[in-house]
């Protein structure tokens, strides 16, 4: 896709090296809107937050924000006092090389954690940064906000309110693992829609929920995760600001749509990954139980390396489910691969139709369904095998 | 350690290979004590139980056990009830042939799950296992109860008690994860104590807490996990019935070395493990939060993998404390690695002092330390790294 597909009203971006990467890539992004947009934001719900993330989070609060300033190679994170201090000093320059209010600029951050952000760099970056301003600098922000990914993850929708065409751009950057640190995910979604603050809160928050915070690598949050939406209202349509009106949803399931590509992308390029898994649980007592079920097998060390291994190892799945502490009979349930039945009431259906379903997870992407049989409730969750490859990526040495 | 260093007054061994694991390695073990044992037991909390669990459970209420007779190579598990049929129907050959009842009989299995006992190799194999027993043959039990580990997993203990000299005789095969299937340890352990049944399954549970529970290869429980132990009495000493007896502390001390040591054995040989890792929590609000802290952080895989990578990232192990869910300030936290205090306060020590508490994890064998300095609760469990061969071993095709 061009740069240009994912220009959007009244949005400027940027992305230049600025030297706090090692290896002298794009480590230093911004996006601005000509206009305050509205603004929402979901973040890690880990204990330990990066400086960024405290900071954004209180500041979204106010509502609006016209600047987004991304550094990769430096998280920010377990940096104390001075870490906030430091998120804050930078997102000050900004505003003041903007002309715009400090209270209107987030920060967010990625990378090594634990240690300062290295404060020269980014105060002789951000000038050249906001220099280098243009409605097409989208591929420039995605690059500069890339850490192990492989590829740059972006996606766009349009559809048309109240008689005005509507672009909403998301880029992100990978849920997989960080070498040489943790897991972070950052996605930032902008948009020309006109849509009130606490409602787009409210659809970021349950498209998140159906999207980003369906995906798992190794069931860790970081210290950094932070999905950012703006929306500057450009495209001139009059404010949405209730469900009740009929073009909320079009505008939700557009936005749906952008979250879940950019989701299913991270899972895609998840550290070492060679397979995409959905994996779905049915038949739960109710919804906390698919899900506790799903995360179980999902995040199972032994069934994510047998999918690796091309063994269509069912009983690893059934002890997954069993070890979750959801209420099951292990002689009620049934396991398919896609389609394929492989375990019938807790039975291997055994002969052909068995190998015929292990055939099934030599596909780079197939659907596990575990049918507990107790009730009507159901969760799927995306995942990915576990290879040789993401121990040897999360094993390095910091360098 | 010499096979007779084992022998316990009044039980017998024997372990032969009856054509169940492909290789024509020992796969069948019995231990028979020549008068009816009072017996404890512990298994899997896993809801899907294999059927010699499931049959154990239940025989065991009798208080009393003459013979256990093991598999390896098949674990008679999510075989339904022709699973339960044949593991019953195994226990009646023993029993016949010993001359014993059946009810006296336990089973244990372990290896590749939802094939159906290969029943006629059973069959033959029992009488040759009978004729095959001996006051030495311990270590052809240990043998026979093996599969992946890489080395026999024993451990003794002698002490007096009201003056006659009584021996712990304890064998464990490991909690990596077997394969070509899923994880199982089991343990058995003979005595020639003369405990009551009440008082030592009540020992049992307690020693299992602060041994076999206390150990984390992968966060995965099995279908099969059992530990068995029988005391025929036979050192002649006067029952003990209660921990008012002063010797019944003294008895359960040795029992807990025996355990401890056989399940440090298997942390040690954890499949693809180059590092035995203690995880200690203290300062928690309350216990189970110190637990859910130090499981979070044993079973993180970026911590894990950063251990096998010698790679000193304590922001990971911050990460994942933040992620467990427990009550905590990450600006209070400190970590040490071994004595050496790695973060203070939620920051990193910096300098010399971290470079050389990050020197620590190169040992084999190290303790991490996370203080979240909230209260006074402490928990601490054993760990092995996440190594590149442990992907190998477990995404190997069942064969």
């Amino acid at each position: 896709m061009k740069a240009n597909n994912f220009k959007v009203r009244g949005f400027f971006f940027s992305g230049i090296p600025a030297g706090i990467k090692k290896d002298g890539k794009r480590d230093l992004g911004l996006i601005y809107s000509k206009v305050p947009a509205q603004v929402a934001g979901v973040f890690t719900t880990n204990a330990v937050k990066a400086a960024p993330v405290v900071l954004d989070r209180q500041r979204i609060k106010g509502g609006f924000c016209q600047a987004v300033v991304i550094n990769s190679g430096n998280a920010n994170a377990c940096t104390g006092k001075e870490g906030l201090r430091d998120a804050t000093q930078v997102t000050s320059w900004v505003a003041k090389e903007l002309g715009i209010k400090e209270g209107a600029v987030l920060a967010s951050s990625t990378g090594v954690i634990g240690v300062p952000l290295p404060m020269e760099r980014m105060e002789e970056g951000i000038p050249r940064l906001i220099r280098a301003l243009s409605p097409d600098g989208w591929m420039e922000t995605v690059e500069a906000i890339m850490t192990t990914d492989t590829f740059p993850k972006v996606e766009r929708a349009t559809c048309r309110i109240k008689g005005r065409r509507v672009t909403i751009s998301g880029m992100a950057k990978g849920a997989g693992m960080i070498r040489p640190n943790m897991a972070t995910m950052l996605s930032f979604i902008v948009t020309d829609a006109n849509i009130k603050t606490p409602l787009l809160q409210q659809m970021l928050v349950e498209v998140a929920e159906l999207s980003f915070n369906r995906i798992t690598i190794d069931g860790e949050t970081s210290t950094n995760d932070s999905v950012l939406l703006l929306a500057n209202g450009m495209s001139g349509h009059s404010p949405i600001g209730s469900k009740r009106d009929r073009d909320a949803a079009r505008f939700q399931s557009k936005l749906l749509e952008v979250c879940q590509s950019l989701a299913l992308s991270m899972v895609r390029d998840g550290e070492g990954a060679t397979k995409l898994i959905e994996i779905a649980v049915k038949g739960a007592r109710n919804r906390d139980e698919a899900k506790k079920a799903a995360y179980a097998v999902a995040h199972s060390p032994l069934v994510k390396t047998a999918f690796f291994g091309m063994d269509a190892n069912w009983g690893r799945i059934l002890s997954a489910v069993g070890h979750s502490g959801v209420r099951m009979d292990p002689n009620r349930i049934d396991v398919f691969f896609d389609r394929m039945p492989i375990v019938k009431s807790g039975r291997g259906v055994g002969g052909q139709r068995e190998e015929k379903a292990g055939e099934v997870i030599k596909n780079k992407s197939f659907k596990v369904t575990v049918d507990l049989r107790q009730g009507e409730a159901e969760f799927s969750v995306f995942t990915t095998d576990l290879s040789i490859d993401y121990v040897k990526i999360n094993a390095s040495y910091r360098s």
